[in-house]
């Protein structure tokens, strides 16, 4: 038996759920770290009609790992997507797509929010011990800010812009810093975009003061109508928005007519690669550690839930060790 | 004087119209033949505000160009968008999205449903004897599917479906077909689809035949929300939806959530090349000449724009020959 928090019909500690027992090819590991995603949030409100264990950003060590014993005392990060394999998406090379995929705590997976968890060998990611457990709780949400360069070639002079500064968007300010171009930061906060000032990059609190139809490329890390509606006021024409949030409700309402008459691409991204967000974090070019904002026992992970629900709070940690 | 279609609440012709007299760098051309486009039709409707004549799909020639006599008895295609040549974004290499330009028959500058029109120098396209009168009023049309293969890299083993078998769609259609990909061209009438499968494109009135998420790029050319969803449902998670249509009405619902899971690229087109559009008619790939269901005297313009606005009607001509 062993701790996990547990949603169904919101959100308990369950302090004797059964340990999970590796299938071929999953790895069982202890989890050490976990930090608390605004989809988690989701999930206990109802979102994907999920009933399990939460969680899918973590740092563990591998316990058991049949037939691949050199993962064994590994300290890992996981990539959250449990593919098949063998479909027509994944033979495209497009595995986070596979479209028989579980995931990690948000479905069909349980997740990270308990002492041991289960991931496919292949999800794997051994961390260089330059890296903290700290560090190592971003590398899922900093792969996904690192989707972005994945999608859209930044060239050095470009006008970029990063809308939003919850953790993704300062994540994702951060990653775009990384290619060189002319970035601003856009957020409502001051103490928040303060964290990206330290970096040495520009920020603001009012997007008024920047040109419209100016900016070469708009991430817009909101997720909110106004975030949208923000990226399509400053982005030039010919111009592209990243779409890197998820939007609560069914649909928004978008011109399409501008879309086409200014010639706009609009990129829909999410999930992405863990070596370079790997990377990145062992050369202290992210800062991750300024995101966190509270820590919270295992035994205590309900509240680190309702810590995290609280407006404006970045990170929330939930450790297993104590 | 001149004749020309006066659009003023509502259209009329006036066959006292002032001949205009070039600007600077602007030819003066006697207009042979153009072509009513469903912008034409948007515009008496109110689209724009706009006041003047419409027009702008013609084949002219040249009789007066200041300083540019090579031009003069030169037959001529044109692009529409007049830019200012001057500002950061005509010097970019945007010209067509200029915030200084008129455009042709559209916004503020008097089009081709007239005897005689204005255009810059810039915007004129010399044509080969071989491309007819008739081929040559559908260059700006063909352009504008040609602006598809600017933006989107489309590989021999890609899945592609074009939705829409108005003017535009049979134009795209065979524009993708060019690319050997794999194509279906959908629409709701068989007759004209048939107009595809004379030029061995496959087509289909029935999108249920086709695989959900199955295809690589979709092109949208109805410019209407069922078939803006039928893309969506269509194109494969990381594929692209190309939309070729301005809709009316300011706005649909567009759930962005799933454009971010499926990491989907939306991609606005609107005006494109000319060259490779004589290029594709000179080369005799295209058949534009089956779209062409009736001709008209500009005498009898006003009958032709309602001509063109009867349901299913493909392309209208109206001739200044007689």
């Amino acid at each position: 038996m062993m701790r996990a928090l547990v949603i169904h019909n919101g959100i308990r500690l369950d302090k004797n759920y059964p340990v999970p027992t590796p299938l071929p090819g999953e790895a069982l590991i202890r989890v050490l770290q976990a930090g608390v995603c605004n989809t988690d949030l989701e999930l206990v409100r109802g979102y994907m009609n999920f009933s399990g264990v939460p969680g899918h950003e973590f740092v563990g060590v591998v316990e058991q790992a049949a037939g691949r014993k050199e993962l064994i005392g590994r300290r890992v990060a996981g990539e959250i997507n449990a593919a098949c394999g063998v479909c027509e998406t994944c033979r495209a090379n497009r595995p986070t797509h596979c479209p028989h995929r579980t995931t990690l705590g948000i479905d069909r997976r349980d997740g990270t929010f308990a002492d041991y968890v289960l991931l496919p060998f292949a999800n794997l990611h051994p961390l260089p011990d330059s890296i903290s457990n700290d560090q190592a709780v971003f590398v899922e949400p900093l792969a996904a800010a690192c989707e972005i360069l994945e999608q859209v070639k930044i060239l050095p002079t470009d006008r970029v812009a990063v809308i939003g500064d919850g953790k993704l968007g300062l994540l994702c300010a951060q990653v775009v810093a990384s290619t060189a171009c002319h970035l601003i930061a856009m957020g409502r906060h001051a103490e928040k975009l303060q964290i990206l000032q330290r970096r040495g990059i520009s920020t603001t609190t009012d997007p008024t003061t920047i040109e419209a139809k100016s900016l070469d490329i708009v991430v817009e890390a909101t997720g909110t109508p106004s975030g949208f509606e923000a990226a399509r006021q400053l982005v030039r024409p010919r111009g592209t928005i990243v779409l890197k949030s998820t939007y609560e409700g069914a649909a928004l309402p978008v011109s399409l007519t501008m879309i086409v008459v200014d010639e706009i691409t609009l990129i829909g991204s999410r999930c992405g690669p863990f070596e370079p967000a790997i990377q990145l974090l062992a050369n202290k070019q992210i800062d991750v550690e300024s995101l966190i904002q509270a820590r919270f026992s295992l035994n205590d992970g309900v509240a680190a839930f309702e810590r995290a629900a609280q407006k404006g709070t970045l990170k929330v940690i939930v450790t297993m060790i104590n």
